[in-house]
C-alpha cells in the first residue's frame, strides 16, 4: 500500500503546479531562497519515488540461517517499535518530518509527528495530500503544540522510540526524560579542510560559500569552520570567497533573518573572536540595512572571522570559537604543512560530529583525515561539500550510539526498527529420541 | 590480527584440560551444572572459531552507491565509537563478557570491561589467555569494582558507548546517567506458549523443565510463564514435569543457590500468588534442606504455580504475577481455544521483551502470535524452547531502541560500530563549469 | 536517468487508456484474456515502479574490505558486460522483453532485443513509449527476424552475454553456439503436489484450474502434473476441477487457441497416454468447435488425463507421460501416504527445474518436498500455485548454471551484470621499505 | 560439521612441519621458490579459517521478502547443484583444487575432482588430511586420469556444474561438451599500466619483477605487458626492472622450467616479435645454462621485449604481440600523455580479463582506466599488482557470464550455488472467499 502512495505522491510533486505551491509555502515561513525550497521538494520527491512499487516490502527484507538441525533455521527480522514520535525543526519544514515519517510508516509504526509551531503549515499541506494519496487518516497523528506541551506528552505515552531532530541541548534533556529510547540528529559545528593539492579555486570558493552562507547558514550541516593548506593561502580563495558573499542580498532571500540568534548576539559573538591574538575580520560583520525583520530575529551580512590555528587550540579560546552560531558565520584558519596533527587534534576536541569536508585528490591525506575523524556525514575529494543531504546517500551524525540517520533504506531500518529473531525449529525430532539427564 | 587471536584462543578453548579448566572455574562462583558450564564454554570457542582467518576484516564490510555525477560515489562505513565500557553479570561470567569483548574489539574499539565481582575471575583467567594468543596488554582495560565506583566512573569518563547486561532497573537508571549513549540486555519475563496441535510429550515437557529450571532459572532467558492450550492440559504434561523437576538435585547443581532472592523472598512471593482465586501450587514450593548455602542466598526446589488466565490479566493481579523471580520459578496457565486474544493481551502488557517460545507446528497458529508480539529472541514450532543462546543466532531483546545484541556479526554490528558515511567526489568539474548564481 | 525513465513509464503504465491499449494489443497477437493480458501490463507496471528515483543506482551497490596493510581495500561491483542480447517468446510478448531490457540498461549494458515476430509489434510499441520518456534512440537496437537470421547474428556479433527465453531445444543449441556466453529460462514440465492435510478444496480446484488452464497452458510455469494425496482423492476436487475447466470458452479467450501444438498433435498424443494400464480422461479430450482458428494452431478443450504413479516410473512410459504440451493439457496422478518417496523419484528424473508447488500446511511434509527437490521458483503452503511471476519475487529455474531470473534486483544483477574486484592499494609505504629477496 | 573440518584442517596446515611438508611436495611438481609454496598453503590454512565455526551455515544464508497477503513470504535461497565436478591445473597444485573443493562441499554438493595429473599427488595428500580431520570417505571422488578420460566422464556423467581452471582452449571446447553448464577461471594476457605521477620507482620495480617472473611467469595472473607513461621513461625504472630480474637463479627455483612451452617455442616467438619495427630486447632473451630441465619443458631467462605502442595496435601485430606465454616473457611499451586512449583501445581488443593493474594515485587517471576496462580483478594505486590472489578478496575473470571466482564468500556463493525462490503461502484465505470467473 505503502509503494501506491509513494508512487502517487511523487507525481504530485513532480508537477510543476504543486512543487510551486510548495515550495513559495516553505519561503512563507523559512528563511530560504527560493531554489533552496525548490531543492527541498525536490529531495522530498525523489524519496517518494526511491520507495514506489515493492520497494517499501524490500526495506523489510530479512534472513534466515539454517540452525544446528533438521527443521531449524533461524531468521533476522526488521520488526516495528509500535507507536513512534517524531519531532523536526524549523529549518527544512518538509523534507525532514516528511522522510521521517514515511521511514516511521514503511517500517510499519504508528507515529506521531510534531514539527516547529513557526513552520508546521508546510507538513500539515503535506499530509493532506498524503490523504489524498490514499494514506489512511488514522495511520498519523499530527500535533501542533510548544516544546512543553510536548515533552509532557512523551514522558505520558511513552513512545517506544522517538526521533528529535534539533539542537543539542533539547537532545540531551530528552535523552534522560525517555530513558535513552530516542535517535537523535542534532546540531553540529561542521569543518572544511582544504588540502595541500591546489586546484580548481573559483569551484573551492563557490562551494565554501554555499556550504556557510546558503540558507543564512541555517543548515545543521552548513560550513562553520574552513582549515586552509597554506599552499591555499597564496591562491584568490579569500578574496573571491568575499566577493560571493558580496552578492547575497535580501531580496531573494540569499541571506535573511536567523531565527534564533539576534543580531546583537551574533556581533557580540564577533566583537569577542576578535579579541584573540592574530584574529581578523575577513568580511561581512555588519547588519543588514534596509528591512523590517523583527528585532527578536537576526540580520547580518554574511561574515567571516580568522582566527590562527595555535590560538583556537588554547583551552580558554576552544570553546568560545567552536560555539555554533546558526547562521551565515564562519571561522577560516590556516595549518602548515607539518601542522595537520594540531588540525586533527581541534577536531578530535569537537562534540558533535554531524558533517565534514576534505578537499582534496591526494589519496594519502584522505585517508589520514578521514581514518582520525569520526564526523557522520564526510564529503571527500576536489569537489567535497559540508551541505548537501539528498535522497541518494545516507545523512546523519557518527561515534554516538543515539545517532539517527535519513534518507536511505539504511537509514530507515536504522532508526525504524529493531532487530528480531525468529527461530523456527519445527523438528522433526532424532528418531528414537529419549529424555536426557537434567542440566 | 584478531583473526589470529581468535584462532588461536578457540584453539585452546577446544582442548580438553582447558576446556575442563574453565568449566571447573565457572562451577566454582556462578551456581550451575558441569554440563551447563561446559556449555558455556563450548558457545565461546565456537563464537571464536567464527571470526577466524578473515572473518574480522568482513564485519567491517562497506558498501558503495554510484553519486550524483561522474567522480561521486558514496560510500556506507561500519565506524567504531572509540572509548566504550562493558558491564556484564554474575550469571554467564565467561560468555558474556568475553563475546562483548571480542565484538567490541573486532569493530575497533578501546574497551573497559568490568564484570560482576563475585565472579569475575572467570574473565581476568580469559584475558590471561587472550594475552597468550597476542592480545596486546594495552588494548582492554579490565576493572574490578563495585557497581557505584563503576558508576562514577562511566560518569566521569564518557565512554562514547556503554553495553551494559544485568537489572532492568540499573540499566534505566544508566541509561540517564549517561544521557541514552548506551545499549541494553535486561532481564525478562520470558513466556511460552504450547499450540492446539499437541504431540511429543514427552519431548515439550523435557523442554520446559530445562527452560524454566537449568542453571536454577537463573538465565535471562528462563521461562517464567506457560500458556498452554487446553488440548495440553489433557495429557500428561504437568505430571511428566513434576517428575522432571523432582530428577534435580544439589549434588551436582542440576539445582542450586539463587544469588539475587533469598528463600524467603521467594516463598513470600509464593504464598502471595496462592491467594488469588483459582490459583494452586503445581510442584516444589518448598526451601532446599541439608545444604550450607548461607541465608543470603535463596534455595529453593523447582516451583511451578498455577493461576487462572482471566485472573492474570485482573489489573490488581498482573504486576504480581509478572514479577520477575531469577530463580527455579515459574507460572503456569491454561488458554480455552477461543482465548487466544486474552493471552495476547497479557503479552503485549509486559515490558520486557527478551525470549519467548510457540510450542506449534501449525503455521496459522504461529503467524498470528508471532505478527502480534514484540519479543527478541523467539522460538517458534515443535522444538521451541525459550533457553538457548548459541553463538549462531542473534540473542536480545526487541522492541527498544537501547536493544542490544549479542552472538552474531550482526548483532556486533549493532553493538559495537556505528554508520559513517563518506562521499567521495573527486571529479572532474563538467567541462566549461561557471560560477552559478547564489542560492 | 533510467530511475526518470522508469518513472514515467510506470506513471504513462498507469493510465487507463494506456493499459487498456496494451492489454488489447496483447489479446490481438497472444491468445489470452482481457484479464491475463491487463495482468500482464499492470506486473510490467509495478516492476517499472521498482526502478524509480535511485532504486537504479542502488542496483549498482558494491562492497568494499579492508586489505592486509594501511590503504589497501578490495571492492566487489557489479559491472556490465557490454553488448549483449535479448531473445524472448512469443507468451508473454511485454513483459518479458520489457523486464529483461530495462534489467539489461539499468546495468550499463548496450542491448539488442528479439522477440517472437509473431508478437513483437507489442514490444515495438512499448519501445516508442520508452523513448517518449526519455530513453535515448541509441541505447537500444530492436530486431524484427526470424530465428535462423538472429542465429547468424549472434555468431557473428559475439555479445557477451545472451539471454533466451524459450523452448530448451532451441536453448541447447544456442548454449553450444554461443559457448556458454549465455542465461535461460527454458520451458518446463512443471508439477504440483497435494499433501495430506486436506484444507479449503474450492481454493485449490480454483488454483489447479487457473494453473493448468489460464492462458491455454501457455505460460512456462503451468501445471503439467497434478500429484494428489490419497486423502484429496476422496473429496470432489477432481469434479469441481472438471467444471472449473467446463466454464472455459473461446468467447472470451479462457481458453484459445495453442501456437505450437495442432489439435491433432495434442489429442494423438493423448490418445497414446491412454494405452497406459490404468489410464483414463478426466474430462476434456476433445477438439474446440465452432471457430476459425487456422488449422497450424490446435484448439482443444481443457483437459485433464489420469495416469497411475506406478505406470509413470516405468521407463517405457516416463519420457511419454512427462513430454511437455504447451496447451491446456495436463496429467494427474494419485499417491498413497508410503508412497511420497516414489513421487520425489518421479520429480528427480525431471530435467527441467522451473516453477513447483507444495499445497500443504505441514512444515514437516513442506521441508521433506523441498528438500529433495531443486526446482527454482516453488510455491509452499495452502495457498501455493505454479504460475505467478510477479515482479516482486525471482522468477526462474535453478538447479543450472546457465538459469536466468527475472523480476527482482537479485535477477537483475544475476543476469545483466558481473562480478569485478577491484583493489585499491594507494599506500604509504611502510618506513624504512627495502627490495626483498626474489621469489 | 564442515566447520569443525575447516577448523582442523586449518590447524593442521599451521603447523611448521604440516606446511614444510606441503611446501616441499608442492616444489617437487610444481616449478617455485620455497617462499611461493609455502605461500600457496598460507593461503589454504587461511582460507580454512575464513570457515571455521558457523562459518558455514552463514554461506546458505537466505533473504525474505513480505509477499502479496497475510501468511505469504517469498525467500531466495542458495542453492546446491547436486552432482558437479573440478577440474584444475598444475600451476597452483594446492590452493586452486582445495578451496574449490571445499566450496563445492560448504554449498552442498557432492564433488568429483580431477588435478593435472604432473602434480596431482600434493591434492591427494590433501585429501588425506581431510579425511583425517573428518571428512567422509563419500563426500568428494577424486579421479587420477588424462584429459581426454575426464572429458568422456563429463560428457556421460553430465554433471550439473563443472568448474574448469586452466587454458582458454580447453575451456572453450568443455564450455560446447558441456552446453554451458560450467564456470571457467581461464589464462589471461595481464597488463599493468603506470600512471603519469611518478613515485616510489623502487617498489615499483621490485613488484614488476615479482608480477613478470614470480613462479616461473605461470601464474594465470602473470604480468604480460607493461605500459609505461612517458615520465617513468625518464626514471631508472628499466635498468631497476633488468637487475631484479638477473637475480633470479635455478638454485632456488626464482627461475625454473616451464610446463608448457620449450625454450625454442619462447625464443622463436621472442625473434617474431625482434622483427616488428622499432622493438628491441631489454634483457634476458637467452635459454638457462648448466641444468638438467627436460627438453620438453622451457627453460630461459626473464625476458622482456619492448614494441612501440603503435605497432601493438597495428592489425597485423596484435595477435602475435597479445599471444599469452605462460614463462617469464613479458612485453613493454610506452605511451605519451595524449596516448591514453590508444592504451584503452589496445585493452579493449584483448579476450581475456583476469588480472590487471593501474599504478597511479591520481584518483581522475584511476577512474578514466578503470571506467573503460573490464578485468576481473584489478589493482589501483601506488601500490598495485597483477599477481596476488590472497583468500580475502575476489578472484576471477569479468565480462563473461561463465566467470568463475574463488576464495571469497562471494565467489563460493556464485559458482557452488544457484538461487532458488520458495513462496511460502500459508493463508488464511481472505474472510468469505469465492471462486472468482475464469481468466
Amino acid at each position: 500500500m505503502f509503494g501506491d502512495i509513494s508512487a502517487k505522491a511523487a507525481y504530485q510533486l513532480s508537477l510543476p503546479e504543486v512543487s510551486d505551491f510548495f515550495s513559495k509555502l516553505i519561503q512563507r515561513v523559512a528563511p530560504k531562497s527560493y531554489q533552496q525550497a525548490l531543492g527541498e521538494v525536490y529531495v522530498t520527491q525523489k524519496f517518494l519515488e526511491n520507495f514506489c512499487g515493492d520497494q517499501v516490502r524490500f526495506l523489510a527484507r530479512s534472513f534466515a540461517v539454517p540452525g544446528n538441525h533438521l527443521g531449524q533455521q533461524s531468521h533476522g527480522f526488521r520488526w516495528p517499535y509500535g507507536p513512534v514520535a517524531i519531532i523536526t525543526p524549523f529549518n527544512f519544514p518538509l523534507e525532514i518530518p516528511l522522510l521521517q515519517l514515511m521511514g516511521a510508516l514503511y517500517m510499519g509504526n504508528k507515529p506521531v509527528v510534531k514539527v516547529d509551531s513557526k513552520v508546521c503549515i508546510v507538513m500539515e499541506q503535506m499530509i493532506r495530500l498524503l490523504h489524498d494519496c490514499g494514506l489512511p487518516m488514522e495511520d498519523v497523528d499530527f500535533i501542533n503544540s510548544d516544546g512543553n506541551t510536548m515533552n509532557k506528552l512523551l514522558k505520558e505515552a511513552e513512545p517506544r522510540m522517538t526521533l528529535f531532530t534539533g539542537s543539542s541541548r533539547v537532545a540531551d534533556k530528552l535523552a534522560v526524560d525517555l530513558k535513552g529510547r530516542i535517535k537523535l540528529e542534532d546540531a553540529g559545528f561542521d569543518w572544511k579542510i582544504l588540502g595541500p593539492d591546489v586546484q580548481e579555486v573559483d569551484y573551492v570558493a563557490w562551494v565554501c560559500d554555499q556550504d556557510a552562507y546558503a540558507c543564512s547558514g541555517q543548515k545543521c550541516s552548513a560550513q562553520s569552520i574552513l582549515f586552509m593548506h597554506e599552499n591555499w593561502t597564496k591562491t584568490p580563495l579569500l578574496r573571491k570567497m568575499a566577493d560571493l558573499a558580496a552578492r547575497r542580498k535580501l531580496d531573494d532571500l540569499t541571506v535573511g533573518p536567523v531565527l534564533t540568534f539576534t543580531t546583537e548576539a551574533m556581533l557580540g559573538h564577533m566583537n569577542k573572536l576578535l579579541q584573540i591574538s592574530g584574529s581578523k575580520l575577513l568580511f561581512g560583520g555588519e547588519a543588514l540595512e534596509n528591512h523590517n525583520i523583527p528585532a527578536i530575529y537576526g540580520a547580518i551580512k554574511p561574515t567571516a572571522v580568522f582566527i590562527p590555528l595555535e590560538e583556537i587550540l588554547k583551552d580558554n579560546n576552544y570553546e568560545l570559537v567552536t560555539k555554533e552560531i546558526f547562521g551565515p558565520f564562519q571561522i577560516v584558519t590556516e595549518y602548515k604543512h607539518n601542522q595537520l596533527p594540531l588540525v586533527l587534534k581541534a577536531l578530535e576536541k569537537m562534540n558533535a560530529h554531524l558533517t565534514a569536508a576534505v578537499v582534496s585528490n591526494d589519496p594519502l591525506f584522505l585517508q589520514e583525515v578521514i581514518g582520525k575523524t569520526v564526523n557522520g556525514t564526510t564529503y571527500a575529494g576536489l569537489r567535497a561539500r559540508t551541505t548537501g543531504a539528498p535522497q541518494n546517500h545516507w545523512f546523519g551524525p557518527a561515534g554516538d550510539p543515539r545517532g539517527a540517520g535519513i534518507g536511505t533504506p539504511e537509514a530507515i531500518k536504522l532508526v525504524w526498527s529493531c532487530h528480531r529473531e525468529i527461530i523456527y525449529d519445527h523438528g522433526p525430532l532424532p528418531q528414537k529420541w529419549e529424555i536426557p539427564t537434567a542440566t
